[in-house]
């Protein structure tokens, strides 16, 4: 037995039984694993918030590590199992979006879709595939056996459509992708886009009825409760209240528009 | 020392630190045993509840796992704390009702009252027994005390009252026991019961001021949004919405009556 | 590698990635060490509740075990990262005044202020020293560095006011240090601040509009609803309503005044 790392990415809650049956079934085929939750919180059905949580934090665990994602909508229908082997990890959900941003950014390396019914719980039930197909296959995975005995070798998964940030009149364009638990506003563009849009200019950043000139390099560049934008720990540009709750503050919400222009 | 598996079961939530202490006293007496969180959002004093959560997920841990739950309103008086021992599992709270849906379903084969202070915290609050007396007793466990010295032996523990589906006016009539974080909702009454009760014929199922015909395989057979019924990851027939929330589709509450009658 | 425990206390909540970021840098390190959440809902920055929850969970946990907290409102700012070695923990944290309160309960031994980049993360944000300085930190702990590698020793940290209870006009008057998931309202006069004042003499508590008459050893001394005050599992003195919710009752709020007057 190995003592891989195995961990847990959900929309499942922590209030019903749902994610202790996957522990358990994961441990009852290897004892000897270390389980993390990621987060149990996505919210229901909401692949595009789970792909983001897996893509910000799948790097921070050590080679080998196996990620276990379930959000899926789409339980029992025909949409498959898939184990997208990367350079360092190994990811294993649902294929529909789910895993490919984090896969991609490590660099896919196999995927194989998983119909090995060997690895599976004798009895499927039609609405908790987490329990009853990827928890055992994660299990099998952590105590070392050869991915391919799970199913055959495919060219593709599907992908996720994240609606990158565009350049609209001459301005840069990107939109909220996540709003954190102190209120921390993360938007869908990185460090890369503004470096392209901006070339080391300054800026001005729109965003609902206000506009933040600059970005700051830390909360301790601004004065308690001042708004501020700056590049957060996953390398997207952030809006921020230092000490204080920006989505309070600006009345944001997922999916609003960030609009950057150049300084004049 | 054994690398057993503990899973704790409680009322406590996550904000405070109750179950950080419980999980503290039991890696003290036993480093290496494996602690597994089942729910700590059980209801406060809802011991219904917590049984339900327990019964639906013990079976899942592989065998010798010891299953401490700790939802206990008669913290202090004269409730005994009691260890079932039953085919596969260890069982340890208050008797009060908490632990025995899920023990009678392994199968009992022992029973005993713990009352040796030896394995307690040498110092006993009032309050506070899940991390003075619980705790210290499932640590001794998973490091392989022999479970006779925990106390004497009892023949009979606290039931509960879960209000089992009845036939009234040649209907079967159950009720909603949980509904769980997608808004699926969780009904009393199991697939044995419908077997018995429709013999393969066809049923519509009446809930709220809906009517539903039929059972679906899995929410596949549904379209978006469609209500559906069928038989959950439990076992018990479920209510759901596809990719809804059927809890706010109906506007349900637990106990709600749900009523089951042969299509004529 | 040693199996060393590692706690962790943060204001992260458990939707977004912060915590697992921070385990996956701790196991990247020591894949060995066992991981145990005391609590990541600690209110946004609010870190006298954070010292609170520390200080009455700490000592449950067995020796050599470290502590690792974070609640950091001066994230980036000149706040420096400090080790305090005490009897029997590490405690790691910003020095803010989050670690103090348990520390010097267990007794400093040492304090060191962190500042070896070797055993930080490569790169270091400006937002997520959680991240990228305690977590590494805290993993190379476990593994068995010698602390005085980290940094240089220092003789003061940060301390927090906690506003301890006094005598006004012969009464002693407190507040409300906490209020527990049950609605337990756990105030800052510890058992020991009784004592001296009431030299076991009867007592009156007056809390909002109520008077409450002495104390009871535990919840069933009082009837099902009633309000009581007690000595809680932390020793400070709590009001509760049994198999109730005494928040709901009084209407209390966190640092409103309790008052206690000798009986007549």
């Amino acid at each position: 037995m190995k003592r891989r790392i195995v961990t847990l990415l959900t929309d499942f809650g922590t209030q019903d039984h749902y994610v202790a049956s996957m522990k358990g079934v994961i441990l009852g085929i290897n004892s000897v694993c270390t389980l993390v939750d990621i987060s149990h919180e996505v919210r229901p059905h909401d692949i595009r918030e789970g792909a983001l949580i897996l893509a910000n934090v799948y790097s921070c665990f050590p080679k080998g590590t196996i990620h276990l994602a379930v959000v899926d909508p789409g339980v029992g229908s025909s949409r498959k199992p898939i184990l997208l082997i990367t350079k360092d990890y190994f990811f294993l959900g649902p294929d529909n979006g789910l895993l490919g941003l984090a896969a991609e950014k490590d660099g896919v390396e196999k995927a194989i879709v998983v119909s090995n019914r060997g690895f599976f719980r004798p009895s499927i039930s039609s609405t908790f595939h987490g329990r009853d197909i990827f928890a055992p296959v994660a299990g099998h995975l952590s105590a070392g056996i050869p991915p391919e005995l799970l199913g055959r070798r495919v060219r593709s998964w599907v992908k996720l459509d994240l609606g990158e940030p565009k350049i609209v009149k001459k301005d840069l364009v990107g939109e909220i992708s996540h709003i954190d638990v102190f209120g921390n506003i993360v938007t869908n563009i990185s460090q890369q886009d503004l470096n392209r849009f901006a070339k080391k200019r300054a800026v001005v950043i729109s965003i609902g009825r206000r506009e933040i000139r600059g970005l700051r390099k830390g909360y301790w560049e601004a004065k308690k409760g001042e708004l501020l934008a700056l590049i957060g720990s996953g390398d997207f540009l952030e809006i921020s209240v230092r000490e204080g709750d920006a989505q309070k503050v600006l009345k944001s919400r997922r999916s609003d528009r960030v609009r950057i222009r150049l300084q004049t």
